[in-house]
């Protein structure tokens, strides 16, 4: 294994971090908060400490899957270590495994909070919670990527572990160039909606902070009341940013550079946006009779899909408190999630579509058994290797959340807070149902359990692989022997 | 298609459930019981409506898994609509839709009861209940290949169709003779449990009422506290038979012929046995509080893990009193279910041990890209074909089982119950948590939710696709086009 390498990209990813955190030393000046030496302590230690891990160059560069994966679990890892320092040196946040709970769950864009409430908290603080989901958003290796001239086609083995989907597709052939054009994409969008905030009449600071959490499909408020207490028009428009971010960007690249037929030919978006249509309309029938107006009904129900489907986790009404039928569709969107090449997290409505279109081929064989059908998206068969992949990840999707949740129940709570708990986590979301529904929070669970939370946030963030092949005995036997063996064809692995 | 066979199949059940109708109807002699004219009513009307359906003889005898599918999930439909006739004629479940309930739920094994109490039944009636699932465990079509002489090698498309688990092996080359070893196989155990129960001091009529229940993995209790009231040693009797009716009766057959090594060496046994052992030391410690002595523990412990693993559904104590913990685990062994080639149910232990291989694999070719790692089971390469089967099996499963919670969820009970009710139904079990609990029953529910857990009380029990398929638009076109076009290899697709 090629750990030199590793540890160039965890030091560039550390000083990344410690740059990053500049801005909110600027919130603190702002506002005149003393949290400002908390920040600068941190980026100081992360930049000095990046540094140092960078000096040594390394012999080779060649970089597989393996060493992808294992760069992106710890650099997520380290990532949160750091960013919840600030937390804690500030006493906002006493406890670090909170702090550390907190920041996992803003990088993953979960928003799942240990916070009772957050109004209380300063502004710096506030701003760094709600940047982490922009930054873990689209991800700092693919911002890494997009900054930082790497070798060969070796990156795309960093941009593969860290992207959600079964297919990860450059949308131009360099790797750097992708990264940049997504990264683009992203802050016009983010512009965007904070503009639109300020048009209808959101503070700034407010509208920066909700549109990074918007942004990164993330979730943290800054009141506590969520998004509950703004005007109408203004959760419409988060509504609509949510399920505009959930959107798979290469729609959006398409339409950038006009091709418009393309665009609007992305099945998985189409899928997206026709689930939303449905579960809003079977929401808010069933709600009809606890709202005043149908407005009220369809903004709350549209808001509630939004949220969960793009694992968003910001909330206006307590949904804990609807019928059994629509907590069941939010309960299911959650496992659905956005759309692949999104901020958005969950299982991907990609893989719903490949598992959907494997049922319909199965009859069809029962039918015809002599007749031969491929799976096709969009025209374009799909390869028996990604049929494989998704295959493989439900069931190991399953696993995890299996064993999670067996963890998790030794608490004793009820079934209810026990499975969406470890749902909203693993599936990015924030809040669940019952003792984790909107109006509560993660402080009261046991550190064991916190942990096992954390684990799901990273797991479902990164697509499980990149978190569980570091519990493989041979990565770690790996680690300590760096010594690559020299191969014929060093390309043919990255194919894979 | 071939509607002229599908014709004559169900002819044929019809004419074998009116003369099983004699059993019950020599019960209701010994007894005395004025039921005996519903039985002899209900089996008269069967016998003669199944004549006249064998009376004219196919033209052509070719029988392709789709008939397979079609003709068994017709005969199951039929042998259930037939057999819920004496349950509303002699008035002890006046509602036909309770009593074909309650039958479906017999025939498939799975014990859910719209009877809050089932004491006050006549003896004959009660034996037909427990009956039913007798006749359902093993296969009415299984019993019809044993004892018709069918053509050719078309007949291992009727037993694919109705035998559980990923893949149908032949004992012997010949279906017939591989039915009848089965059929003795069941019979032997069957009477095993019954001179066991007799010995350990139960009545004859519960002996054999209880051993037929068991035998099928059913779990229908002839007295209200189910198992609850009989003694501890009688209770480790129907648990030791529970497991033994769970395991894949390919192992008894090689006990049968002495081939011991390959006995012990069914790796899905060993699965199996050792996620009982797990679970059940698990739960054990897990409720050890709440009993009195060790032994009751592991007994209350032992019974519920068999009494759910292998989907058989009698009770001795209330399981929805225990602790999350204990209650999840119960929930998880409801999916897995027994052995492939057993009398229970779910989703099969092999299905799980294939999922589990493909998830190493996977982690495997993460670490060593260039190897190709094939799954095996006993040393044996497990087929591309039936990998895929599985990934099929399991994806179309969640499908059904989403659609049913939505529609239950309906009814705005609490989500436990919901998802345990469609949980306990789809995998044949009998009783779930909460509302459906042990103590418990599904009368309360509506009419559209009754047949919801009737659709999937016989999914589960034929594994999906020969329901499904009737629900296939081309199946209807071709019903009533029933032509056979000539083919070249008439063998070719009984390969599938």
């Amino acid at each position: 294994m090629n750990s030199s390498m590793i540890r160039i990209v965890l030091g560039n990813v550390l000083k990344i971090e410690g740059i990053l955190m500049l801005i909110p030393i600027i919130v603190a000046l702002i506002y005149g908060e003393n949290t400002i030496y908390a920040f600068l302590i941190t980026a100081g230690l992360a930049i000095i400490i990046g540094q140092l891990m960078v000096i040594k160059k390394p012999k080779d560069t060649i970089f597989y899957l393996k060493e992808g994966c294992i760069s992106t679990a710890l650099s997520w890892i380290l990532l949160s270590i750091f960013g919840a320092l600030p937390f804690t040196i500030t006493g906002e946040i006493p406890s670090y495994v909170d702090a550390l709970f907190e920041t996992i769950s803003g990088f993953t864009t979960t928003g799942a909070s240990i916070l009772p409430e957050v109004e209380s908290l300063s502004k710096s603080i506030l701003f760094w919670r709600s940047f982490t989901h922009w930054i873990g958003g689209m991800g700092v290796l693919v911002f890494l990527l997009a900054i930082l001239p790497m070798t060969g086609g070796s990156n795309i083995n960093l941009m593969k572990a860290e992207s959600p989907g079964p297919q990860v597709g450059k949308l131009v052939p360099k790797v750097g160039k992708t990264a940049r054009i997504l990264y683009g994409i992203y802050i016009g969008l983010t512009v965007m909606q904070i503009v639109c905030l300020l048009i209808a009449g959101m503070s700034f600071f407010d509208s920066v902070c909700t549109s990074l959490g918007t942004a990164g499909t993330g979730g943290f408020g800054i009141k506590n009341s969520s998004i509950g207490g703004y005007s109408p028009a203004i959760q419409w428009i988060v509504t609509i940013f949510m399920i505009a971010f959930g959107v798979n960007f290469n729609a959006y690249y398409y339409i950038i550079f006009k091709k418009f037929k393309q665009a609007f030919n992305v099945e998985e978006v189409k899928v997206y946006l026709g689930i939303i249509i449905a579960s809003t309309a079977a929401i808010a029938i069933n709600i009809a009779s606890m709202f005043n107006t149908v407005e009220e009904a369809i903004r709350a129900s549209g808001f509630a899909v939004a949220t969960v489907i793009t694992t968003t986790g910001f909330s206006t009404v307590d949904f804990d408190t609807w019928p059994v039928f629509s907590k069941l569709i939010l309960v299911l969107l959650m496992f659905v999630g956005a759309c692949a090449g999104s901020t958005g997290g969950g299982i991907k409505v990609s893989r719903f579509i490949i598992a959907f279109k494997t049922i319909i081929k199965e009859f069809h064989s029962y039918i015809h058994p002599k007749s031969v059908k491929a799976i096709r998206i969009e025209g374009k068969t799909v390869e028996h290797e990604t049929l494989r992949s998704v295959n493989v990840y439900f069931v190991t999707f399953a696993a995890v959340f299996t064993i999670s949740l067996l963890i998790v129940s030794l608490e004793n709570r009820d079934l209810v807070t026990s499975f969406t708990s470890v749902a909203a986590t693993i599936n990015n979301i924030g809040p669940g149902l019952a003792g984790v529904g909107p109006t509560c929070n993660f402080s009261s669970f046991s550190v064991l359990s916190k942990f096992v939370f954390m684990f799901d946030m990273l797991a479902g963030r990164l697509e499980l692989f990149p978190m569980l092949i570091l519990f493989h005995p041979a990565i770690w036997k790996s680690f300590f022997t760096s010594r690559i063996k020299p191969r014929k064809n060093k390309w043919e692995d990255l194919s894979r």
